[in-house]
């Protein structure tokens, strides 16, 4: 796992584009870590309307109008492979990141990225050809991006420490984000479910002011919650932050952020979550690669 | 508070539209309670791209092909405030639901409704004129709507019980949706929040299948969780929901559907929520309707 964590920052050097035209909007459909992809890229790009699909069918206004991308580390995820059909029916231009599978094979323009990784260990390679495809030159931001990724490669005990203390006290974390670590804090939360095997929650900035905050202070059973927030915030919400904690009366612990440009920012975020899951798993003496019941999930599926 | 639920029924039969155009995407803003409406419609509406922004600013894409709507019970949301000038500053389409307030005077479209509620007590005055304005017919599909709502209101005895079984265990709630349920889950969560003070939390088939499924079988802490699922599932979605709970041997209640169609569906179980969560309020002694905290928090930050 650990040589897995190590590759993100050459993955983050990927040249590799796919092939597009003019389009008015674009869907993206894909599951769990190779979905994520789709997320954060929704959160840096806001040049047309995007919508990421997590679910077997799409939205009725998909047609040629609609840059259509796929992502499935394995190419074999059979809600993508059943959205990607629509879409081809619909007469969408479609596009897929995939290490192969069935979705290399179906779609002509796929990007075959490297395999043998867990999926949730190559969201590099699904996500920066997302990235160079279809924003301005970002090539700059990216090398920063992989220089803070191998900055934590190099030191993490720090991380270790934390992951040892969450674990220890038997707390389950609620990771609270804000624009553009929204899907940031959702990373988290599932690579605590995949490599740590624990139930985490995640929320957001200032949408949870608006409801959570009335929990946060009272309800029963917060004891039992770790709260991590990420800094680099400003403003607004900046405020926001400083004041619901104070407010509520919660612990919670600041993540913090390194890099100057939003993708390395983000890419250090998502680094940071690796690691510390990947402690935690290793503090519960649990196997941060196994992810057994998936599978036998997608066999009982398979038989129906 | 029980009065505000009773006028559920009858927001349903609310016939006012606003005044739309020719557009080629919907950009809704609203937070918390006002901003539910606009994720129940994005599920249920798919002619167009719709998002739903919970935050001060609007994506690049907003210009005059967008219908932006904005969606403020108060009419004084600071967020929404921020997104609709940003919305009128890119030359977007603009309309309003709101009882008055700021939103009321700065959007000439502005679609007034009734005051005097919670914010999450008017969900139909705000879900409503979007079905109306944008949809094609459904006058049927809301008045069996409010039939349903309106039973609930008539035989709750058996939520009562539940939502005093789920405080005397003092567990936490998770609730897992699907689509079209999806929203209708995040609304169980706030409506915890801001009800019964609890922390609650959401999640979705088929995308925890990919992830929370590894937590769901072996986390610690998980004793101290209640899980909640709908019925109304089928196909695919059916079998993940039965072999999930199988294969983590988690207790997982369902919460019965009723309507045959999809908008009964789902404002039925909003309301079985509205139900629970304030019944689990009056188990532990609150007051569903208090909402201190975050009147306290936008005192702070208007003197920001």
């Amino acid at each position: 796992m650990l040589d897995e964590l190590k590759n993100l920052k050459e993955q983050l050097l990927f040249q590799e584009k796919f092939e597009q035209g003019y389009f008015k909007n674009i869907v993206i459909a894909g599951m769990g870590g190779s979905g994520i992809a789709g997320s954060i890229f929704s959160e840096i790009y806001d040049e047309s309307p995007v919508e990421v699909v997590s679910d077997y069918t799409i939205p009725s206004y998909v047609n040629s109008d609609t840059l259509f991308i796929a992502i499935s580390y394995s190419g074999n995820t059979e809600e993508t492979i059943s959205a990607y059909r629509e879409a081809e029916r619909r007469g969408a231009q479609t596009a897929a990141i995939t290490s192969g599978g069935t979705i290399g094979k179906i779609c002509r323009n796929s990007l075959i990225i490297p395999g043998g990784l867990q999926p949730r260990s190559a969201l590099g390679y699904m996500l920066v050809p997302l990235i160079s495809s279809l924003m301005h030159d970002h090539s700059k931001d990216l090398r920063e991006a992989s220089k803070v990724v191998e900055n934590l490669d190099m030191m993490n005990d720090r991380i270790k420490e934390e992951a040892a203390g969450l674990v220890k006290a038997k707390k389950l974390p609620v990771i609270m984000g804000f624009k553009p670590f929204k899907s940031v804090a959702y990373r988290w939360q599932t690579q605590f479910n995949e490599n740590s095997k624990l139930l985490a929650f995640s929320a957001s900035f200032p949408e949870l002011d608006h409801n959570q905050i009335m929990a946060l202070e009272s309800s029963y059973g917060k004891e039992n919650l770790a709260f991590y927030y990420f800094s680099g915030s400003s403003g607004k919400v900046r405020e926001r932050i400083k004041f619901t904690i104070d407010l509520t009366g919660i612990e919670a612990k600041q993540i913090p952020v390194e890099g100057s440009s939003r993708i390395a920012q983000i890419m250090h975020l998502v680094h940071y979550g690796d690691y510390f899951t990947y402690y935690a798993a290793l503090e519960r003496k649990i196997e941060p690669r196994d992810v057994t019941t998936i599978e036998k999930l997608k066999k009982l599926l398979s038989q129906f």
